[in-house]
Order: C-alpha cells, then sequence, then structure tokens
C-alpha cells in the first residue's frame, strides 16, 4: 500500500445526482453562506480564510461544512490550505435554474439595503 | 369602541416588500412544509387540518407558523377553522419566477423517488 500523504481524513462531497434540493435550501437560508457562494460565483476558486465574512472560525468552519455536504461547494486541500470552489455546473444539471434565480432574489434584496 | 368578534390575536403577515428571502429559503427547507405549498398551489385555500401529511399537530402548527411568517402563505380564521392560501402573486412579485424554480426542481426530486 502507498504512503499517504493525506493528514486528514478526505472531504466528503455528494454525487451530482446525491443533491438534496432540502440540502440546498437550508445552505443558502443563511446570509453568511450566500455571501461565500455569492464570492465563489465570481472566482474559480478561494481559500477558506479570505472570504469577507464576519463570524468566529468555527463558525466558519460549521458553514463551510453544511455548503459542502449540500454539494453547492468543493473543497481541496493544498499545502495546509483549504480551496473552496462553487460547484455551479453540478447544481444546474441537478436543478437547472435554480441557483441563478435564488441569486437573481438575493440580488434585488441586496440593492435595497444598499438604497 | 364595537365589540370585537376576535378570539386569538390577530395572525401576523409580512406585507408583500418584506419577504425576507432567507425567511423563504428556510421556509421550503423541509419536506412537510413543501408538501403543504405544493397542494396550496394547486387549489384557492384549505384548511389546517386537511392537508396529506403524517405530523404531530403541534409540530404541523409550527411549519404552518413558519410558512406564514416567511410570507409563502396567509391564514384565516372562520367559524373555528383556520384557511391556508399560498401568496403566489405576492412571491412572484417579491422574487420573480423562485417559487415555480424551486417547485420544479422539487418536481424533479420527486419524480426520482416514485421512479
Amino acid at each position: 500500500m502507498p504512503r499517504s500523504t493525506r493528514r486528514r481524513p478526505a472531504l466528503a462531497h455528494p454525487a451530482t445526482e446525491e443533491i438534496d434540493l432540502f440540502d440546498v435550501l437550508h445552505a443558502l437560508s443563511d446570509p453568511t453562506r450566500m455571501t461565500i457562494v455569492r464570492v465563489l460565483r465570481a472566482e474559480p476558486e478561494r481559500a477558506c480564510g479570505t472570504f469577507p465574512v464576519d463570524v468566529a472560525p468555527s463558525t466558519l468552519s460549521h458553514h463551510f461544512k453544511v455548503l459542502r455536504e449540500s454539494g453547492l461547494i468543493s473543497q481541496r486541500e493544498e499545502a495546509n490550505r483549504r480551496f473552496s470552489a462553487l460547484r455551479a455546473a453540478d447544481l444546474e444539471h441537478r436543478f437547472p435554474g435554480l441557483l441563478d434565480t435564488v441569486l437573481a432574489a438575493h440580488d434585488r434584496t441586496a440593492a435595497e439595503n444598499t438604497e
């Protein structure tokens, strides 16, 4: 057996066909998680500690776990850093139009709050 | 002051412009609440005890409260019965396409489960 270079258990991700609608809706029902999703829509991936959110590290870690387990984001580890990416294509395949429609709804809300 | 015929406090409903996206997503993230919404999409209103859901009355009461306070449904009382209706037009005005897209996503999931 080859020597493993992995120091932590592999990160669990649901397969595209296993993505659950209720998990996705729950994941999107929180402002911090919505911010993470919006940031990730604009770039291919991002290191976990660099998101513009103001929550404690343990809380943020929980939010990333909810997002990953729902199928909204994928995560990978490299050189002691964890990178996140939006599973936009998987989501679109699984639930066509859902992510765009929810984000458009959030854009309306965000526009109101800055008026 | 006219004598009130109301025996309980008036049921609170958010105004259309106050409907919160996170509240709506949270309300839709539960299978029982999703069933209630789907039933109400097909008829103008329905008495609360007549929905095809298998949960305890206190749990059901909580689900209706979450749905009403999110703005997804309206409720009115008449002759000791409480009737619920989907606020489809208000939702469409507030977040265009959102309810239809979520319900279409749920239709896909429901179709899988009966295959």
